[in-house]
C-alpha cells in the first residue's frame, strides 16, 4: 500500500573524512523515498527549483518513486551545506539556504488522497500538521524532526506529536524533547506528548523502540507490545557519508510496515531492522548513490546478516 | 567448571546523581566473582587490608565464591573514590589509595591450579602476565584491562594480550588501544594484537563482540564465527550506581561460558546475553547490593527479556 511523503527534496554539499561532494541530491523526503520505494509504492509531496533536472526526477522514478506531488518554483532548491568530523552521529551545519522551499505550500494531488500510509519527513511542523489534516483517513502516521523544530517551534511540534503513531528521532532529539537524559525517561514523557510508539535512533548502537502501555492500535489493528524493542546496526569499517542514514533507516521501517496486510509485533520488529539494513547502506556511498544501486537481493542478504548478528540461534535461521 | 579471578576486592566511595556510599565492598574481582558465581565455581586472588572484615568475606562465601586466595595483609584495603554526573559511561576518579595493593604478589593456592578457566580483571598487566605463566594449561583466558593500563603501561599490556582469548572492554578503553575511532577497524586491530575474540562493551548500548578470522579455538573447541554479534543491554528508567557493570557482565559472560560443555557460537552469543543481564542488575543498587540479592529465577526471567527484547520472533520464545 503506498506511503505518501511529505519533505525535502533538495541539494546537499557535504564533506566528510572520507571526502567531499557538492549538489549532490539529497533531502529527507529523496532519501525517505529511495529507501521505502525497495517495499512499497511512494509518493512524495516537495518543491524544487530549477536547478532539480529530469536527470534528479529520474533518480526516483527511475525507482518507481511517484514524483507528480513534487512542485517545480522559479528559483533555486533547498540546499544544505554541512560537515561530519570523527564524530559522525552530528552534523556540523554550515550553511543552510532554504530558497523554493521558504514559500512552501503542500497541495495534495488528486492521485494521492488514497495513500493509507503518511510520512512527516523532518521539515516545518506547521507544513507537518497542515498535510495531516488534509490527509485525515490515513492508516497510519509516522514523523520525524530535529533540534532546530524542538528548540524553537515546541507549540507548532505539540501539535504534531499529538496524533502521531511512531516517532522517530535520534538520542539527542529524544532528549532535548523530553528535557531528560535518561532515555527511558525521556521515551515515557515523550510518548505521553501523543505517539503510540517511540523509535530512537542510535547511530552505529542501532536503535530502541519504546511503546506507550496502553494498546497499540497503529494502522487499525489492536496490537499490545509495551517491552521495548533494539534493533543493532551493522559495524561498518567505513562510513563515507552519514547524511540521510535517519531517513533511510525511517523509509525501510515504514515501507516494511506498508508492505504488510497487518500491523504485528512481528512486523513493527522485523520493520526495525529493515530499517537498519536501509541506513547501513545509505552510509557507504555519498549523497544517494548506494540507495540508487542496491538490490533487493542485497537487502535480504544483510537482513540475514542482522538477524545473524542478534539472534542466539543464527545458525539454524 | 572453576573460574579463577585475579584482580581488586577493594572498597569504593562512590556519588552518584542518585545519591552517595562510602567504603562500601567493591572492587573488579568482587564484582566478576559475585556474577560468575551464579553459573559457576568461582576462586579468587586478590590482597585485602585490616578493614576487610568477615563480613566483607561472608558476601564472597555466602555466594559460594572460594575465598582462600584473598591474602590478608596488615593496612588498608585498596580504596577507590569516585563520581558520575550525566554520563554514566564515564567515572570521575576523585582518588585511588593502592594501600596494600602496591605490594601485591599474586599466590596462587594448590587448591586452585586445577582452574580451568582463567579472568584477568583490571589489574597492573604486570601482574596479569604473572598469574597467566602460573597458570598454563587452562581452557581458556579471558580479560580486561583500563586506559591508565593503555597509555602508560603498553609493552606490558601487549605481553598479556598475545595470548588471550577474549579481551573485554568499553567503546573508548578500544578506540585508545588501537588509536583508532571506528569500531571495526579498532577491533581489526585490537584482535591483530592477540585475542581471538573482543567483546566491546557500549554502556547503555549492550555490548559487540568481534572474531578473529581465524578458526576461534577457544576452550580447545574449534568454532568459526567470523560476524560480529551485537547483545543488547536492558534500557532501564533509573540506574543507582553503575561501579562494576563491566565487571559483572564479565562475570555473567564467562560464568556462563565456563558452565557449558563446549564453547559453541551459540554459548558464546548467549553468553553475552548473560553478561547484559548481570550488568543490568549491578547497576540497580549501590555496591555489590542488587547482585547479593538476585536470584536464579530473576536471572532467567531477565534473560527472557533480552531475548524477547531482541529477537524478531519473541512471541513464540
Amino acid at each position: 500500500m503506498a506511503i505518501l511523503v511529505v519533505g525535502s527534496v533538495a541539494f546537499d554539499s557535504i564533506e566528510t573524512l572520507e571526502g567531499r561532494v557538492d549538489h549532490v541530491l539529497g533531502g529527507a523526503a529523496t532519501h525517505f523515498a529511495l529507501a521505502a520505494s525497495f517495499f512499497t509504492d511512494v509518493r512524495v509531496i516537495a518543491v524544487v527549483g530549477e536547478d532539480f533536472t529530469p536527470a534528479h526526477e529520474a533518480v526516483l522514478t527511475g525507482r518507481g518513486v511517484d514524483t507528480q506531488g513534487i512542485e517545480h518554483a522559479p528559483g533555486l532548491s533547498f540546499h544544505w551545506t554541512g560537515s561530519y568530523s570523527e564524530n559522525l552521529n552530528e552534523a556540523k551545519t554550515l550553511g543552510t539556504d532554504l530558497n523554493v522551499f521558504a514559500e512552501f505550500e503542500p497541495k495534495i494531488p488528486d492521485a494521492y488522497v488514497d495513500s493509507e500510509y503518511l510520512f512527516l519527513a523532518n521539515i516545518d511542523p506547521v507544513l507537518q500538521a497542515r498535510v495531516r489534516r488534509q490527509m485525515p483517513d490515513v492508516r497510519m502516521v509516522c514523523g520525524d524532526t530535529m533540534n532546530y523544530w524542538i528548540a524553537d517551534h515546541a507549540a507548532n511540534l505539540a501539535i504534531v506529536l499529538r496524533d502521531l503513531d511512531v516517532l522517530l528521532i535520534n538520542d539527542g532529539e529524544a532528549r532535548m524533547l523530553a528535557g531528560e537524559q535518561n532515555t527511558v525517561r525521556a521515551a515515557n514523557k515523550i510518548i505521553a506528548m501523543g505517539p503510540k510508539a517511540l523509535v530512537v535512533k542510535h547511530g552505529e548502537y542501532g536503535a530502541t523502540a519504546f511503546f506507550c502501555d496502553r494498546t497499540f492500535a497503529a494502522a487499525g489493528d489492536r496490537t499490545s507490545i509495551t517491552v521495548p524493542f533494539r534493533a543493532p546496526a551493522l559495524p561498518l569499517s567505513e562510513i563515507i557519508d552519514p547524511t540521510g542514514a535517519g531517513d533511510s533507516f525511517a523509509g525501510g521501517f515504514y515501507g516494511y510496515i506498508a508492505s504488510q496486510p497487518k500491523l504485528t509485533p512481528e512486523v513493527f520488529r522485523t520493520a526495525m531492522f529493515y530499517g537498519g539494513v536501509m541506513g547501513s547502506f545509505a552510509v557507504e556511498k555519498f549523497g544517494t548513490e548506494r540507495l540508487q544501486g542496491i538490490t533487493r537481493q542485497e537487502i535480504e542478504e544483510r537482513f540475514r546478516l542482522f538477524r545473524e548478528m542478534s539472534h542466539l540461534d543464527a545458525e539454524s535461521a
